[in-house]
């Protein structure tokens, strides 16, 4: 099962290395990191997917607590929460393929970004789930590319993390 | 001026560790990351934003490639990109304020994604620019949480990275 951690940090030279050092150390490999600036100037704000850290993740939270520049640290485990993750795809489509990829995207939401002669890139949002679903339907065509941002969480009400 | 890495890596421990090192070492800030799995099995892309790095991206990319499980590294400055990013936001929205905000979010083709008594969840995506200036524009209504993805980028065309 995965998990995943929520981080506010003082955005500082060596907060992000101190993070991932502290799982490395350990051997726990992270699924997805997102980084970007908080709404609070001077903060960045992480989101950490960690696989199979059921019995461990009370250690983590309070070994991040430790760390320098670290603010707050929330494991969602259990919490109702809205979760996205962003991903474009780059997938091969000579121009008699097309259209059938646009509107295999139609089905998924996803939008045609740039259009080449040989190429299609598609921005699609969602659960990880979807876009691992999007990626396999696309995968016969030829996906050239693929990136994809790691998922972001906020719970759902008023609480503010 | 902010400059866009692409780090194709393989997915083991310690190597996020030894890349965030890299950068906190040489007293680097990194603006946003985003590391996710990459279309290729057992493999990790990073998306990586550096501020006032000039100078020494050569170097940074001479750097990354010495690294233990780092694959592909390219420097995206001056690349005809797409660039995306994600952000959920969570706005104060007490009943009368909610239309008004909805609104707003239209202006943005944000979505909401939760509404609650007294908050609202968009979801939105687009340029780091357009995220900062939605905020902007939220910001009087008081935002209780942002979460953002950080920069994920793919080169226009048919080029494969």
């Amino acid at each position: 099962m995965k998990h995943t951690i929520s981080c506010r940090v003082r955005n500082r030279p060596g907060v992000l290395a101190r993070v991932a050092g502290l799982f490395s150390r350990r051997g726990y490999n992270i699924d997805s990191l997102a980084v970007s600036a908080a709404h609070q100037p001077g903060e960045s704000r992480m989101t950490i997917v960690v696989e199979d850290a059921e019995n461990i993740m009370g250690q983590i939270v309070q070994q991040l607590y430790k760390l320098i520049d670290v603010i707050q640290v929330i494991d969602h485990t259990g919490d109702t929460v809205v979760e996205r993750e962003l991903a474009l795809l780059k997938i091969q489509a000579p121009a008699e393929k097309r259209m059938e990829i646009l509107q295999l995207a139609l089905v998924f939401r996803a939008r045609a970004v740039d259009i080449s002669e040989g190429a299609v890139v598609l921005e699609v949002t969602g659960s990880p789930d979807k876009i691992d679903a999007m990626e396999r339907v696309m995968d016969p065509y030829g996906i050239a590319e693929m990136v994809r941002t790691g998922k972001v969480i906020v719970a759902r009400g008023t609480r503010a993390t």
